[in-house]
């Protein structure tokens, strides 16, 4: 479903006809039928468990990857003295360890072997932050873009949330995955870094909703519907086409932690939430179209002359047309501990891939800053930014071409 | 595969047949069809997304059915005030928008109503803690073994993670739908009461393993292997078979927060391990049998006249034969974030599910706390009770038997 050979869990779980009809989903009760076609004895069956993504490749996994249901992004501090040689040995023993676990195998040294053996699409992407440029003394090889943001007045950005010098972004369909995974990969890391932040999200559950379909978010909009379309014009999005070793077939990321306030939402009629956002809730489709993927018609106005989609709507500020301009969003939710009167700590867990943060994300953050009336709900509380470097070959590893 | 008519998710994504063949897990690489059967158009297609657990019932759903992927536990202090008629009101409330979001229809001023469409087997099941029968003048209906735990010499309780007079344990397939069940239920419950606590937690995805496997902790072991088999046994075990309408068809539940020390687990060998447990990690199997659910042979000596499973063991102090002493274990992981360091916050969200907390957890409990190995690496650090009163029909409200 998207490039690079995954093997994606969605197709596979609906393909087992569990839906009887085609009835309204509300109404529907599926029939299990609690047979197995496959496996026996003592062999537990699984199939969202087994599913594999590959680890090695010209370009790193988790990516374009389908997004799976469970992320953890885990943001590291180098610590003081870790030079480029150091920095070299960890990121060749993390390779080999997220090899391993995204392969459904344990880590060379895992002390919970049995929690190694059901990937469920694992896979681990590997972030520089500027520091790690720094501390390696290869600044000459960050990517001119991974460098801190400037400042939006919409920011109101915490420590705890904010910067990293190296990030383990760790995906799977399967939280147990990703929490093992984690857990090794951490222990890996010590020697050489400490945790500057983690934060933990979700999406769908492995066949709720088939492969490919955009994602709600908390405020039960879809959030991802003007992703660039997979094949040619997502590869321009995102990959770096060429350069010396380190940059090809690199990308970068933005990792923002937007807070959405869901108490003063929930105020808002559907209206209002429509024209904040420029699409219908229920279809995603732009407020002059009847699908969601239709092409929105900004010059399109109504009985009063208005234009139909408002010009302060999140879809008119973030809109872009040229493939090579847009922005891969690949969301997760969170949903923290609510405070004792019952207000929620929801938000988003934003990330964005491109080939390059200054001419693809900061255009399109300018204008949501300076006017998207969505803010009026939302605030961004965390922010980094990343260079992916490109992938590795079995024996290698990822970093090689920046700290090699 | 239990009772109670649950569709279960985990036969209807297996029958897909996903897996090629029966290999090892591990190399095996499932190919999906990405084809699909049933639902074209707009409607999006689901499976597991649609399955549906009942709501009405003589006994509560949530507590024999078949554990779902996730699950929060919200534990609610009642305001100053709230007398019987009030909490009353609140559970007509929480239980018609409970019946509603259960059976894949938004609740009745849902905000978020395109939220509420995919139930993913949500179940939500209403515990009534001491303070609920102080609150409502009605002490003479709470079960006797509903009352404070004594205190273990293990316990090392927080008042952030004990105690709770209305607890709202929630569990889906899906992150997305327990994050806005539980958004809706404490919308309604704001006028009676306070959040006290919430514990989130996840079990593996569905998909990953097949229905009614044992699923493991993050020491890596089995963990609810010797729970009562489905069927009388589990019924005896669980459900109070008489009494007046308050008492007949209500079960009780513990709900313990256990922090596992992963650092000093994971410095133990494999063979110290098991001694602790008394188990095979792998298997799960006593270390005296070969299948995980193997009888025990407590007698069997080793070549040194030492018994194979350990007085000490875990397996030793909490074994019990009698199906009428069993508890039913549920239990949710969950992954905190953890420190600088990288120390996990990691551990067990223990709960027990018995007809008489008394009769059948305490006497286990107390055994456990005396000389339970596992006591090294394990700490207790929340503790509540609660009843799980009986269940109600269309148009009825849980509590009911208690209140009305």
């Amino acid at each position: 479903m998207v490039a690079g050979g995954a093997l994606v869990a969605g197709g596979a779980l609906v393909a087992g006809g569990a839906l009887a009809g085609g009835a309204t989903i509300a109404a529907t009760r599926a029939e299990g039928t609690g047979e197995r076609t496959a496996g026996t004895g003592t062999t537990p069956v699984a199939s969202v468990g087994a599913l594999v993504e590959p680890f090695h490749g010209a370009r790193q996994a988790g990516v374009t990857t389908e997004p799976q249901a469970h992320a953890a992004f885990v943001a590291l501090t180098v610590r003081p003295g870790t030079d480029r040689a150091a920095l070299g040995r960890m990121l060749r023993l993390l390779s080999d360890d997220a090899a391993r676990l995204t392969q459904g195998q344990p880590a060379l040294a895992d002390t919970e072997a049995e929690l190694g053996l059901l990937p469920a699409r694992l896979t681990v992407t590997f972030g520089f932050g500027p520091g790690l440029y720094r501390a390696a003394g290869v600044d000459d090889r960050r990517p001119a873009s991974v460098t801190d943001l400037p400042a939006f007045r919409v920011d109101r950005l915490q420590p705890a949330w904010t910067g990293g010098d190296l990030l383990l972004q760790i995906c799977a369909d399967d939280a147990i995955t990703v929490a093992h995974a984690q857990r090794v990969l951490l222990k890996d890391s010590r020697p050489f870094a400490t945790v500057r932040w983690v934060q933990q999200g979700f999406r769908r559950s492995p066949g709720v909703e088939p492969g490919g379909h955009t994602q709600r978010n908390l405020f039960g909009q879809l959030d991802g519907t003007a992703n660039p379309r997979p094949g040619a014009p997502l590869d321009s999005a995102v990959w770096v086409p060429d350069g010396p070793g380190w940059l090809r077939d690199s990308s970068t990321l933005v990792v923002r932690r937007i807070s959405m306030n869901l108490e003063t939402w929930d105020l808002l009629g559907r209206t209002d939430r429509e024209l904040a956002v420029g699409r219908r809730l229920d279809t995603g489709a732009p407020l002059t179209g009847t699908a969601e993927h239709d092409e929105p018609d900004f010059a399109a106005t109504d009985a009063h002359g208005l234009t139909v989609i408002p010009d302060f709507s999140h879809l008119t500020r973030a809109h872009v047309t040229d493939d090579r301009l847009k922005i891969l969003r690949r969301p997760y939710n969170y949903d923290g501990v609510p405070t004792a009167d019952g207000d929620a700590d929801a938000g988003l867990i934003f990330t964005s891939y491109q080939a390059d943060i200054a001419r693809q994300f900061l255009p399109i953050q300018r204008r949501l800053a300076d006017r998207d009336l969505l803010n009026e709900w939302t605030t961004p509380i965390g922010s980094a930014v990343f260079a992916i470097p490109p992938g590795c070959q079995p024996g290698g590893w990822v970093g090689e071409q920046v700290l090699g």
